[in-house]
């Protein structure tokens, strides 16, 4: 990038997906100017060799930092309207890059037409600085509020979108500690490396789940926290749990049900929303999926206590050694998320 | 931080942050709620090693972080209303260094009523990644709006608040390019580790100053934003910058005089107020300059054509080989900035 300046590169690259944006004046300015209304906030920060492979294509993750952020808007039943961008690139990025990167963030702003308000972007000169990406996302709440996670009721049933396991398998494969077939493989690291929010689904949950989160931690870290923030506790069936053909396959193949069934459940980077609903809600969760074109599978029970269990069709508790992915005590391993 | 997990360090040092933010939700959630209103919002990136030093203590980095954000809504005429946090630690980070910056938060998040909304905490394992942190700040516009940057006019004048070069004098100081008297250095240095954002002078302004923008690349780059975006030239007398003391000390030190104030106006971090005003304006700004008890100096005008130019009392054009702290081009180097 020797020569190029941050206004150079914001000009080029940044401003063209600002156009849309009435109040980003073209990031011409210090700050913008966002119109009166209510606003759902939430930031996601992507980084190398954390949250994604340090080789992978900037469009692609350009597309999974907007859509991490969009699962989370999803999982609260908003409407997204914009987003604010942090960059801090490493010394060693090349300009065509910088416009991948833009490119990848286009595509994914006209698929959910979500322009750019403004932002901050830099460059760090020391070695090994990782390539490191913020989002700050801004939608509009649906006319029953936020889906919050402290609303889940004793006797709710849980409910996960989606497949589950597929993104974590799909590291494994990339990761080359596991061999998948062709097909399987491309599946899954698609699902790792580019998560679909269900924001039609959210929208559908608004006023009807009683609590919601989005799958990002693994499923038994993302339940705990609807437990936790609900004071109650759940019980998951491992049996119920949604697997596509590609992780029905890998789990057929493990010699350790029960040790793969921990490992799906709490594999990050799903994306799905899980849910609570009152069990009179049934019929209209069933719709809301339907409405969503969403497959939505029924997988637990929210009960008096603490604690998240995982429950085999033999009735006994699956250990999970680990609740998930934590970001403060590892990072992407082979063979280890 | 060997198992502490990330939501033990958001309960701890981050919740008890966010308890008078009524739409935080304690951070026990994946989003925020804002209260309908319209927004001025402002992002601003700082990473160890470019904006502040590796060594700087964290609790005064936690308040540069908010200030260099309220700097910006300063400059907009904004009044701060809350905002969102984003930290990637290095692996090496201790728990009290989390708590240090936890404090410095607190410290300045009272003395501007600033409540944390929400963000995302994460840890990078890479050896060599910096501490990078980003905040997403917003505030209330003024009722007369934001000030923008397009908004001078041919014969406007241009004031700056406060005093010029200071911050990169003690940045000078700090990585010890240079040598000051004890005194200098000390205040010096203050003055990069802690810039006072010109919030009461910004809501005073707005309405009145045709066009703003806050001196964070150096004044000459900063100078360059407005003509630009207003489609105009700027001059500056060099004999007209307000100087500290020890800014002036500094500059009757130096041998070449043209050269320094070169470099006084070209230093980056003051984060005080450059704005333009009509000629009929000159009392009102003198009067917001007492209302905000906040010096202010008229040092320029502006002019049709385009570029900024720095003129000696001579009349001779001084020669700025920089035009400022660009993030893209370089980092925090000893006696550079």
């Amino acid at each position: 990038m020797a020569g190029a300046s941050e206004f150079d590169v914001i000009g080029k690259y940044f401003a063209p997906l600002a156009a849309d944006a009435d109040g980003a004046f073209g990031l011409t300015d210090d700050a913008a100017l966002l119109p009166s209304a209510d606003y759902i906030v939430t930031k996601d920060i992507l980084i190398a060799g954390v949250h994604f492979l340090p080789r992978d294509r900037l469009d692609l993750v350009a597309r999974k930092l907007l859509r991490v952020n969009l699962s989370d808007m999803a999982a609260k039943g908003g409407r997204p309207t914009g987003y604010f961008l942090g960059c801090v690139w490493p010394m060693s990025v090349k300009e065509r890059q910088i416009a991948a990167f833009a490119e990848g963030l286009a595509v994914d702003q006209a698929q959910y037409r979500l322009p750019l308000y403004g932002g901050d972007t830099t460059v760090h000169k020391a070695k090994g600085a990782p390539l490191t990406l913020s989002a700050t996302l801004f939608g509009a709440p649906a006319r029953t509020g936020m889906i919050r996670r402290n609303g889940a009721h004793h006797g709710d049933d849980l409910y996960v979108s989606g497949t589950l396991g597929d993104a974590g398998l799909g590291l494994r494969a990339l990761t080359k500690a596991e061999k998948f077939p062709a097909a399987d493989k491309s599946y899954l690291v698609d699902r790792y490396r580019l998560p679909s929010p269900r924001l039609t689904l959210g929208g559908a949950l608004a006023g009807l789940a009683s609590a919601a989160i989005d799958v990002s931690d693994g499923l038994m870290n993302d339940a705990a926290h609807i437990a936790r923030a609900s004071g109650l506790a759940i019980d998951i069936n491992a049996g119920a749990l949604p697997l596509s053909t590609a992780a029905a396959a890998w789990l057929d193949a493990m010699s350790d049900r029960s040790e793969s069934f921990a490992a799906l459940a709490t594999f990050g980077d799903d994306y799905e929303i899980l849910f609570t609903a009152p069990q009179s809600m049934r019929r209209a969760v069933a719709m809301a999926g339907q409405v969503a074109k969403t497959p939505i599978a029924r997988i637990g029970t929210v009960q008096r206590g603490e604690g998240v269990r995982l429950i085999a069709d033999t009735g006994d508790e699956i250990e999970t050694a680990e609740t998930g992915f934590d970001h403060f005590s590892r990072a992407v391993q082979p063979g280890k998320t």
